[in-house]
């Protein structure tokens, strides 16, 4: 017989009732109680397993009986609806067979390890529930906004990693070489398989925008990189990236896309993960799903930097760093307007130029840029937009006056030779975006195998 | 008004029939016929453009009937159905915006560039009829392929490219420091920022493994790394690779699986790019859609590393690499068994162990091991595929035997020890099936932005 998912039966707990199956996964726990047996059985497909019960006189239960955590068995037997009972159903074994016994060295013997021990079982972390939950609601996000961006006509560009331009100057890069780096020969860069330098991309943006200047919605979704040597919660060197660019939509509409998308992949998620949100409510974040449902019914606050400054100027007797006109709005502020003026995700839009990047659109004051930030309770900073700056000679003169390289540029300039137009997007860490919905606090614990500093096994 | 995509006028012309609209885009050409002029626009959601008409006598006539190719407008009108016409609709234009003109010095002001002259052009050429096709069955085969593994309860994972092991020996690797590589300085690997040297990885399947053997059924989905210098129309340095791994699958499913994969993402395009399939059946790969269907209506055929070695050594006499049991299968080879013997795609499994990797299952002769490729007419291998070793004591042998160092795969040996159970996967080159699905030749004309040995411009 064909093994069946556990995650099946939970889907129709009705339809299997009294049916015959074959489930084969990996033992939780077992419980010998003299006539029959208990096991907890997870096949990793859903969040729950399934409860196995075994016949004391079946064949083979005393080996079974007393198997340890992470034994993997292949269980023959029915299915019983038990709608009654703490879990839903019970297969009732006729034959289980022992794939596989661990012994004493199974390092997830007992229940209840910390995460950092667990991050350094990276390869057997996904056994656990919490890192159960966490990677299914990753890969259901990571499908929803696909789902999201798709039905809305966006075309998906599968931008390069490999860039031979430090465009964003959005901080130390990576550099990737094909010679002997460790020989102490001096190399040279036009020695390299390329001819030149070349770097691990921090943003796909620039690529983005040729796309979107032809192709009319476009996004990336990808891998980026930060060589920043920064041991924080919230920061690692390889992350994932989602950057969405829209041709003729102005800062409102991208604002406006922020939002949607959030929203969705929210309701997505009520949809399809309610037992991992429920476990992530009671054990990682309390009050995380009232905090999502507020955040995916309520309209998200729009303030402009200046508001948004006079606010908290208000407040400068509480900051450690006083806030005035021109300032970067640091984490104690983002939470002060997100955790205690809003309650819930707000745009902060028209920054001062000073703070922003080259390419954003300069305002009709020459002061500020058609920039926002999305800054959410518990995260700060979420998303990254602005509109572009689409006038040739505006944004040379901006090139100029950041001596930054004219050269490097020469294809995006001629993006705003050739056919011009309005055009904007953003940039989010989907990486923050889970631990976001999930509560976990620690961007180590929702990657699968963490890039940080001095962390690079597995 | 707001924008009105012009994909969303095909999706239901009758709807839209005599109702105003504003559309925007790039105009592809401008014919003036005196009392009124047609202006082929295209906004880059669609393959085809909208049809705009022009009144003579409408403001602005003079200007935007001379306009140039890759001028951006902004067109307000009204669309009128035109069922017996060669375009489907038309729109009449009340009132055009233009954006931004082109002069003379816009690289794609002819049509019919060569594709190697488009390639240096690589931030315009989605705005060509070919690349913008591409671009889009690009985008939405990917999107069937996460749909399809979504819709089984795969996981995706999002494995780490920076990796500390050359674990596959899938060929050179590119390095990645945050030293200052060409100073001529003797640098070390321990002042690396991860303390170690660190790749970028040509494969996710050993973390896929881990991730498997917990959560079942999950598959990787992004860039992958080779640092050959090799200048074939197939390969490239960065590619797309998508990498499924299956707990409890055996070979047979694993070729089932694969199967269905290709087959759903073929129907999906028939269903969501008809006009891009038909566009390269006429000008890129005659009888590409007559292909299309034979594979996605005919079952694949099997058959066995021996006997395909039996049915090739009856033609030795017309190939130039003479074949006998225990050599690879060359592209010549491959040709004539997808080509002249099957005319469809064929999986060739229990390859002889000395020519496959080292984590692939023994089969119980000892000399061959439980491995498949899926050849394709016209591109060879599309897909790598294997039960993966699960005993711990013969995957150790392997790793002995081919002298790879033991600790560098400490963990995945431990997958072994911890659970066990068989499993398998498969690994695609996305590009390749990119250009399988399109026709397209050439691996550089379905990337994005390729990279290829000297080529890592924009």
């Amino acid at each position: 017989m064909e093994k069946l998912d556990i995650a099946k039966i939970y889907q129709d707990i009705k339809s299997w009732d009294k049916k015959p199956v074959t489930v084969a996964g990996w033992v939780r726990s077992v419980r010998d109680m003299k006539n029959f047996g208990f096991c907890d059985l997870n096949d990793g497909t859903s969040f729950k397993g399934a409860q196995i019960v075994l016949d004391a006189k079946m064949k083979g239960y005393d080996r079974v009986s007393k198997l340890n955590a992470g034994s993997s068995i292949i269980c023959h037997g029915r299915v019983v609806a038990t709608p009654n009972a703490k879990q839903p159903f019970e297969i009732h074994a006729d034959e289980v067979e022992v794939v596989s016994a661990t012994d004493e060295s199974y390092p997830l013997q007992k229940k209840g390890h910390s995460v950092e021990f667990l991050r350094e079982q990276a390869y057997l972390r996904p056994r656990t529930n919490l890192f159960n939950a966490v990677y299914r609601v990753r890969s259901e996000a990571a499908f929803a906004l696909h789902q999201f961006f798709n039905n809305q006509g966006f075309v998906y560009v599968q931008a390069p990693i490999l860039t031979s331009s430090d465009c964003e100057g959005a901080g130390e890069l990576f550099k990737v070489s094909t010679q002997d780096i460790y020989s102490g020969k001096k190399l040279k860069p036009e020695d390299e398989l390329f001819g030149k330098s070349v770097y691990l991309s921090p943003s796909c943006q620039l690529e983005g925008e040729a796309f979107a200047l032809a192709m009319g919605k476009i996004y990336t979704f990808g891998p980026s990189f930060r060589a920043e040597n920064s041991n924080t919660i919230k920061h690692a060197n390889e992350f994932w990236h989602i950057e969405p660019e829209m041709a003729f939509y102005e800062l409102k509409e991208d604002m406006d896309t922020m939002e949607a998308m959030i929203k969705y992949v929210i309701n997505y998620l009520f949809e399809k993960c309610p037992e991992e949100l429920k476990f992530f409510d009671s054990f990682v974040e309390k009050g995380l799903i009232a905090k999502l449902t507020n955040v995916k019914d309520s309209q998200f606050a729009r303030v402009s930097y200046t508001d948004a400054i006079k606010t908290l100027e208000k407040n400068n007797a509480n900051f450690e760093y006083k806030v005035s006109w021109g300032c970067d709005i640091q984490t104690e502020h983002e939470k002060y307007l997100t955790e205690v003026v809003y309650k819930k995700p707000v745009f902060v839009y028209d920054y001062p130029k000073e703070i922003k990047a080259f390419y954003m659109k300069l305002n009709s004051d020459n002061k500020t840029v058609k920039a926002t930030d999305l800054l959410v309770p518990g995260i700060g900073e979420l998303c990254g937009a602005s509109e572009r700056e689409e006038n040739y000679d505006v944004l040379l003169n901006r090139i100029h006056e950041l001596k930054l390289n004219e050269k490097d540029y020469w294809w995006y300039l001629n993006l705003r030779k050739f056919g011009s137009v309005k055009h904007s997007g953003f940039g989010m860490g989907f990486d923050r975006f889970v631990m976001y919905v999930t509560g976990v606090s620690n961007i180590r614990d929702v990657l699968p195998f963490p890039r940080t500093p001095k962390n690079c096994e597995f």
